[in-house]
């Protein structure tokens, strides 16, 4: 049995006025025992190991609710061009090179950066995903995983196999920290049937479904033509929402498409930077929270963002909405809810997101005693609005450090690191010939 | 004489193709003597130091053309409220209480912010400017300041009479490292007269203008009001233009200003994320660039931002024009240089923003053996998109080191923090009695 004890300024996340500046909490295999001010710790705990940190914030572990990991290998491969030709030329010709090796190693480094920036969970969409899995046990980050599934590509059907196989192997792997969805790509790149085929095996293996939604101005001219409907619409005729579904992007929306997405309860992943690097739009998150939709952040693979720096990620998303909005949409606690409690809603993981007593020790913490985080009057504001991906200095998950000062504990980043950089290097070779 | 010689990866931002994976850079006192490859270095050249950082990126420092460093005392302390409110009711009470020192402190704490973020040089506009001076003699870094002049306020005359002063005493300070520009506030915050006046005594003096103009839909709708002119317009006419000016926000203008702007040879200091977080609007900066203007990067205050990392700015600067116009907007390569020769020309200054042979040494390093800058496709694209303050290593100014390692060398980061803590604290509490 392993006891920790950590002190530190204490943002469990459970409400708008609960900061412990002196707090401490303590932690027994996997889950949080308490959580309070100093002294706090039950009677009789003595902890095996005690972690000082009384400049840190200690806050639940930012929750990334969509990305493609492997994507990293792409990392400044095709930047600053237009959409169709960044895929055609770019992308797609790049991804065709990579192989299950690849995959593992591009997740990886993606796992490394994850962790640096104190990301503990993530939701995946992509292929080879045993490779994935098997990155997610060695990093002991948590993460659900979807495979892709564009069921009117040549693979449609493969893939579909892939995913339930996918269940079978790894659905509450490494002791639950691993979970499965199935990843239908989009609307547009879907049949009806297909999606229909999809939503059934997702219901009779109990798993979620993964998908983007309404992510350009081009998906709702293609759905609109060929349907009538919007993507939203499209998808709820089929009857692919009810239970529980992630929808990322979810841009361009009617108000009729919020109404349904609350109705069937429907969470929606925004990726603020993703949607402005590729000048996809703006998503009216404002709107949707007000409708009582779930609303998780993600970064998006990082061909398209190009970081998985959910800092950065909750700062572009206050923004953006302030810019559309007015200076008060998304105050900062509300965007570090997206990132925690939210992020965990979204993925339909119960006991992660916040920092109280039987949840799952997923945590961090970050190094408050720099210039850009004095004065000290609001720690959330700090947290959303001056923080960034190199203040993290701690991470654990299910109770385990994954990092501590700064230093990854689970993976030799300068091999993942190594790696990543000959097998990018190597496709792009490739591709140039 | 001190002789140094640096080994990295070297982007002197000369020219989109110019790029020296093994390069060095030689400096003699405060200017560089040579930019190249490896072993490129003038024969008989023998550098008292060699730093060799073969995983670092070698850039000139970075360039802030708009801020209010002082501000920083005010860092979080509101947030998330309507412009007015925010502030009536919380930054003017607050900068009302400040003291001299104060100002010293809270400058000193957005240099040593500055230094960490490889900034090098700021525009600043405030009060108390010799206690800005002092701190950025201290600090190592350049600078050039303006006293804010509130025209139609009860201090206009004597704030005038300040900046006059402020001419004679530190204009050319620190070895030319402190220059002095007059700062008028806004068209709306001062006269037509005033503005008269003090375009005159800076003409006089030989200095520029720093000016926020057209930031918000309110102040077009102002000069509307009262002179029937679009900001741009009015200062026009007055003949505020034609000599070096710089003209922060600019967000709301026609095509008419626009080309004033382009044909007065106005600079204009862009602050995408204050104008973003305020709700101010998009400043339409492909547009102005395209006229010809010259446009360098900004951070506004911290009360506003709510730091000062240009690396933020800049990602952030794409990604709003990216959202606004389409994905091939303001490439990585275009924003780099706004930071960097960009601001160098809006501050008017001819011997820094780029590296090469009889330029200023100031310069900056960033750590790229990270996880977040592999694979190395693009350096300009990791700078922008991927980067962030914390990947700073090294800081020079004027040949002289401020930070190695991450450790800021000119001054007491500890004693700055701890001073703008406690100052900021005992103005709140006032406020709160």
């Amino acid at each position: 049995m392993s006891k920790i004890l950590i002190r530190a300024m204490v943002l469990p996340m459970t409400g708008p006025d609960v900061f412990y500046p002196q707090g401490e909490i303590t932690i027994v295999d996997d889950r949080i025992l308490s959580v309070g001010e100093r002294g706090s710790a039950p009677s009789g705990f003595v902890p095996d190991r005690i972690l000082d940190l009384p400049n840190d914030v200690l806050m639940p572990g930012l929750i990334n609710t969509h990305t493609h990991a492997a994507m990293t290998l792409l990392r400044s491969y095709a930047d600053d061009l237009p959409l169709m030709p960044w895929l055609n030329e770019k992308v797609w010709p790049f991804e065709e090179k990579l192989t299950d090796e690849d995959i593992y190693w591009g997740t990886a480094l993606a796992l490394c950066e994850m962790i640096r920036s104190g990301t503990t969970t993530m939701l995946d969409m992509y292929a080879s995903m045993d490779q994935v899995a098997e990155a997610v046990l060695k990093a002991g980050t948590r993460a659900v995983l979807s495979r892709g599934l564009i069921g009117n590509g040549p693979n449609g059907e493969q893939a579909f196999q892939e995913s339930i196989d996918l269940v079978e192997r790894y659905h509450g792997a490494g002791k639950g920290r691993v979970k499965i969805m199935f990843g239908p790509h989009a609307p547009y790149t879907c049949s009806g049937e297909y999606l229909q085929k999809v939503k059934a095996e997702a219901d009779r293996l109990s798993v979620g479904i993964h998908i983007h939604v309404a992510e350009t101005r081009d998906e709702i001219n293609i759905i609109q033509e060929k349907f009538g409907k919007t993507p939203v619409q499209w998808l709820d005729e089929l009857g692919l929402f009810g239970g529980h579904v992630v929808a990322a992007h979810c841009v361009h929306l009617t108000p009729e498409d919020m109404e349904i997405l609350a109705r069937k309860h429907v969470c929606v992943a925004h990726n603020a930077e993703s949607n402005m690097k590729l000048n996809s739009g703006t998503a009216p998150i404002i709107e949707l929270q007000g409708k009582g939709v779930i609303v998780g952040l993600g970064t998006d693979g990082a061909s398209s963002n190009n970081n998985l720096d959910l800092f950065g990620e909750m700062r572009s998303a206050a923004f953006q909405q302030k810019l559309r909005v007015s200076s008060t949409a998304l105050p900062a606690y509300e965007v570090l809810k997206m990132a925690t409690v939210g992020g965990a809603q979204t993925l339909g993981l119960e006991d992660v997101g916040i920092l109280a007593p039987g949840f799952k020790a997923d945590l961090i913490t970050l190094d408050m005693d720099q210039p850009h985080f004095y004065p000290r009057f609001s720690i959330p504001s700090h947290l959303v609005y001056s923080a960034h991906a190199g203040d993290v200095r701690t991470v654990m998950v299910d109770g385990i450090f994954l990092m501590e000062e700064r230093k990854i504990l689970t993976m030799d980043v300068k091999k993942v690191c190594q790696e990543a950089e000959t097998r990018a290097k190597r496709i792009s070779t490739e591709l140039s010939c």
